[in-house]
């Protein structure tokens, strides 16, 4: 039997990851079954069950491949030297949310809201998704931290609460773009800065 | 045949909208069939389709009984005389997401989820869905606007991207509480005051 190279090995667990996101984008998850990955994958039934046991691990690994730059993306955003505004780290997270949705291989973030339905009748998705969401809502909290270091944040407040609106604000846009259709990072990020900006907004 | 009263019409039809309601937070969507909702609304099945044809129209019926007290909530947010600041409007939603989410008939903000992800799949829902969002945003639009004139936002930015914000802070606020459970009205509004009121934020 021929050796197997690592390669070769997590090149077709990509072809099946991205032939299942495929099936999930075109027919949403209920309908998705492992027989669609298979044919779309274009592999055959042992193949696809050598490396994935059920959608559910699927699953888990789209949104291990989707999440997969974020950790570099708020690198770069808490690696700058200027004073941070949470604007500014808004602005970046939503340019990845479209880059990540316009992708060739299709809308991860249609996925995503399948995900969230599945959760909250499937504990194997539910726990995928509040293991990632709490390490995306972290990514927030630092930029929280930094930006009460920097000055430009009410450093009195507990900064996971800030994490809270700033994650908070993604799940709205994603929505909106969906379905609505008429959201752009521009004009959020210019509604966002518009109440930031306000005069007389908010006395502590 | 006896006259049936315009009120037991409508008993009736929020008896079927009260049990779908229960079988979608039970089950999801997907696994719901109309056969569910007629056993768990103990009438016949004669009765229940003499009132909704299919799924999607009883869904349709779920959000108006949902919704039917947003109008209201926020007449009275524009209501008052006092200058208005969003982040007034935003504690006021966020309280009322909470009231109906812990209704004693079940969490519908649980229907919601399903239906964000139903909509992608099936554009009676999308219809549906688009329709009460747009409306739902419009009310934001309307605090947007109301806030501008009494100077507590920056007038020189389109309403409509601010009430996009706003309204986009709430999708992110249901889903932290369905699968995160750490998020409340206080804790949401306490991140969205820090970032009003920090220093230095945002020079236009």
């Amino acid at each position: 039997m021929p050796k197997v190279t690592d390669e070769h090995r997590s090149s077709r667990r990509r072809q099946i990851v991205v032939a299942a996101r495929t099936c999930v984008i075109e027919q949403g998850f209920h309908k998705t079954t492992m027989a669609d990955v298979i044919r779309e994958s274009g592999l055959s039934a042992g193949a696809v069950y050598g490396y994935f046991k059920s959608k559910d691990e699927i699953v888990a690994a789209i949104a291990d491949d989707a999440l997969s730059t974020i950790d570099q993306l708020f690198e770069g955003i808490l690696a700058s030297d200027a004073p941070l505004r949470p604007i500014d780290a808004m602005r970046a997270a939503l340019d990845h949310v479209v880059r990540i949705a316009e992708s060739p291989d299709g809308d991860v973030t249609r996925v995503g809201v399948q995900a969230w339905a599945e959760a909250l009748h499937n504990e194997t998705i539910m726990a995928t998704a509040t293991s990632k969401y709490r390490l995306l809502r972290g990514h927030f909290a630092a930029v929280a931290r930094r930006a009460q270091q920097d000055g430009t944040v009410d450093p009195d407040v507990d900064p996971d609460y800030i994490a809270q609106v700033l994650f908070g604000m993604i799940p709205g846009f994603v929505l909106q773009r969906l379905m609505l259709g008429d959201v752009t990072p521009e004009s959020y990020s210019a509604g966002l800065a518009a109440l930031l900006r306000s005069p007389d907004r908010n006395p502590a």
